[in-house]
């Protein structure tokens, strides 16, 4: 299968690379962990090179299209944000930067930003544009899991507002590098500790800091075990999310860009509170966001 | 000056020793980085010697009061917890590790621990120990501020209920290993931006999450200062814990153990919101309390 063009999804951690054939087909695929995080900026080309390089036809420039933090401050090129309300991933607000090798077009798609209250994102904007691709009149909220979850309200083609919630990075500093550590672990889970620990942080958030203490003293001297703890902590860190942002998904579906075990996490607490949810795969979100900015390039320069 | 007896504050991250002589004061004082965290069993007698071997008569056995984590699951020796409500740092309930050096007759006094909500102290208890017996009829509030912050309710010489906030934890690793380490740095200060985040995080204690990330954006897209996004995290993650902790401190003065930097934190963030305060130099209850439990293991054993 001949490449047309290739897709990207390059975020602080991980480098993932799709190549697309002229018929729309997945022709290559592959990833690796140069992440935006461990580059500096002359090493974003030859991390490129060193997944895709064996899949550029020569003789011709090769689109390729990528979202995330390799547009950020610290990525390959700062990309400016889009200011919302504005359509996710145009065209014209994407930067390429300079490449060595004369096969490559690159075009980073630029994020999005909100002034008050202050907030960014970047990546997410490609996945809401690949749910509208799928689903062009959508008007509801989504919500994209991640380190730094988002939800966002979309109508009318656009983001209108959006907030995100440090949940998922302070949820690892906490299991991993607090004295909670001791108390959390292994592969153990207790389904009713999360459903009452998600009820808890909704309905008491101002216990946050208290209530993650009380699980290190419970394994102390109340004999919590390591598989109620893992719930416990998930379902305080969340449901304390699910108060942040009660506006986002109260009486409405949530729609929830589904990246495995954490996406779980976040449907399972909004039916413990009454919410109606819909689970989307993120690769399929995540590729037909870039499929529609590839199309949008392509409409551009023809 | 001859020594009459050994008092020790032995903590997580250090060991701190004061020799006393026969009349009371302070022959030698003493500390090293040898914190509970970093010694295995068999490693606190030699990290002891290492600090007071020089100080301690020939021929006899030295009394050695310690308080502190030296006494947890991990130290020396497990001391039980006493359970509140119950006077702070009683004698019989301290507990003696074996020793193979015939100088010494260490005794670690008993952390505290409260069933519902359950909750842990082991070191503070010497502390407010130390406050009752400066003053006897003491009957109000504690706060002493620290990695794990308490509230301690006393009343008629006893702890009778308190409650402890990760937030000195939680800050720690948000400023240094999170996102937000990009934002925050250096000792630049904003007193303006402290009060407004201190009033967000007591009025909206369920946006903590999302207030966090507004961090990180500012500084991208609002240009908030290094000064200002210290005072920011400090203010949110303070406020956020007075939000939890407001029957502690609303219509009562709160006594507040003086740490030096995160102290003045905590009283400035109290006068923000209207309560009144008494600092008490940490040193010296810590001190007086190690005092009073040396008396009464001299009146036990004579």
């Amino acid at each position: 299968m001949s490449v047309d063009w290739i897709a990207v999804d390059w975020g602080t951690s991980n480098l993932r690379a799709w190549a697309i054939s002229r018929d729309g087909g997945i022709a290559h695929e592959a990833s690796s962990a140069s992440g935006m995080a461990k580059l500096a900026r002359d090493e974003f080309e030859p991390a490129l090179l060193a997944l895709i390089g064996g899949w550029l036809p020569a003789g011709r420039k090769t689109l390729v299209v990528a979202c995330g933090m390799v547009g950020a401050r610290q990525g390959w090129i700062e990309v400016p944000y889009n200011e919302a309300p504005c359509p996710p991933a145009s065209a014209q607000s994407a930067r390429s930067p300079q490449t060595n090798d004369t096969r490559l077009d690159v075009r980073i798609i630029a994020g999005v930003m909100q002034r008050d209250p202050a907030d960014v994102m970047r990546g997410e904007e490609t996945q809401i544009a690949g749910l509208l691709q799928k689903s062009p009149s959508f008007d509801g909220v989504i919500c994209l899991p991640g380190t730094h979850t988002k939800w966002v309200r979309v109508t009318g083609g656009k983001i209108v507002a959006f907030k995100s919630c440090m949940t998922g990075e302070v949820f690892g500093l906490l299991a991993t590098q607090s004295v909670l550590r001791f108390s959390v672990g292994g592969d153990g889970w207790d389904e009713k500790e999360y459903a009452e620990a998600v009820r808890a942080g909704l309905e008491r958030p101002e216990s946050f800091a208290s209530a993650l203490f009380s699980i290190r003293a419970s394994s102390l001297i109340a004999g919590l075990t390591q598989a109620a703890a893992n719930a416990r902590l998930s379902g305080l860190t969340i449901g304390t999310e699910l108060a942040a942002t009660r506006s986002y998904w109260n009486n409405h579906t949530v729609s929830i860009v589904d990246n495995g075990r954490q996406a779980a996490l976040y449907a399972g607490a909004l039916k413990i509170v009454g919410a109606t949810t819909a689970l989307l795969p993120a690769q399929d979100v995540t590729l037909a966001g870039l499929r529609a900015a590839h199309a949008n390039f392509v409409r551009e320069t023809t």
